[in-house]
C-alpha cells in the first residue's frame, strides 16, 4: 500500500476571528477541560485578538494547508522579568500521535529563548486523567517543581514544572 | 499627655478614578517593588474600573474618613474552583505599625470565605527586604507550601504560602 506523503506543517503567529470558536472547539473536544476552563482557553484568545501581544497571550497554530491541527498559548508572566509559561498545549483529537505536541512544545521554547526568557513554567493538574500530560513534560526535560494540593478542584492539585536556559533554547 | 481618640477605620469597596493614581502612588512609595510591578499594580487597578468584578481583581480599601490609608487586591484565581489569591496589601507608610495589614488581611479572608472560597493563596519575593512580608503572613496562619527559585528575577525567588478552610472563616 502506498503512502501518500504528508504535507509539511507550518507554524502560524497570526490569529484570526474564527480561532477563537476552533479553541473553543479544539479544548471542548479534547475531554480534558471543564466548561470553566473551555471559557477560559476562548476569552485567552479573544484577548489576544482584541489587544494583540499588548494580552500577554502568544498564539502559535499548526497548520497543514488550510487545516488547522492544534495551538499552544504562552506568555511572559507579568511582574517577572525573564519567566514565561506555558498556558495551552491542544492538538486536534485526529491528529494526536504525530508528535504534533512535541513540535508546537518546541516552537514555544524556541520563541521563549528568543525573548529573552529564561524560564518556561507549566502547569498542570495531578488527576490521574493527567498523567500522559505530566509523562510528556518530564519526557521533554521539564523538572517537576511543585505540586499543590486542591489547587484547581478538591483533589485535583497544581503540578508545576519547569525548563530553565541553556536546555530552553534547545527546543 | 492626652492621646486624640483615633478615627474609625471604614471599608470601601467601590473604587473611583483617583484610586488607580493613588495605587501607583502607594506602590511606589513602599520602596518595595521595581517599576514594572508599581505599573502592574495601577494595571489591575485600571481593569478593575473598567471591568468591575468581571476584571476578577476585587479592592477594599482602607478610609480614615477622608483618606485612603491602604489597600489590599485579591480575587478568585481563573481556572480554580475554590481557589483565591491576594494579589497586593499596600499600606500608605506613614500609617505603618497600626496593624492596619492585619486588619486588611482579615478583611480580605472573611470576604474570600463569604463568597466560597476554600483558599487563599499569597504569593510573595524570597529576598532578604521581604522578611518582614513573609513573617506577616507566617504570623497569620500562612503555611509555606514552596519556592521558587529565580522565579521574578535572577536571585528572587516566589514563595507560595496558603490559608485553607476552616481557617480562612476565622479571619
Amino acid at each position: 500500500m502506498n503512502r501518500q506523503p504528508q504535507p509539511a506543517i507550518t507554524w502560524r503567529e497570526d490569529m484570526i476571528p474564527q480561532d477563537v470558536t476552533l479553541i473553543e472547539r479544539f479544548a471542548s473536544a479534547s475531554g480534558f477541560f471543564r466548561p470553566d476552563e473551555v471559557l477560559l482557553a476562548a476569552d485567552f484568545a479573544a484577548e489576544h485578538l482584541s489587544k494583540g501581544p499588548e494580552s500577554g497571550y502568544n498564539f502559535i497554530f499548526a497548520q497543514e494547508g488550510d487545516q488547522t491541527l492544534g495551538y499552544a498559548c504562552y506568555g511572559h508572566i507579568p511582574g517577572t522579568l525573564h519567566s514565561w509559561s506555558l498556558y495551552w498545549i491542544i492538538v486536534n483529537q485526529s491528529t494526536r500521535s504525530r508528535g504534533l505536541g512535541s513540535r508546537l512544545l518546541a516552537q514555544v521554547e524556541q520563541r521563549v529563548a528568543a525573548a529573552g526568557g529564561e524560564r518556561l513554567y507549566i502547569e498542570t493538574s495531578s488527576q490521574p486523567m493527567y498523567h500522559p500530560t505530566r509523562r510528556f513534560y518530564q519526557s521533554r526535560g521539564y523538572t517537576l517543581l511543585t505540586v499543590l494540593e486542591d489547587f484547581y478542584a478538591r483533589g485535583d492539585g497544581k503540578v508545576v514544572y519547569a525548563k530553565t536556559m541553556p536546555d530552553l533554547a534547545k527546543g
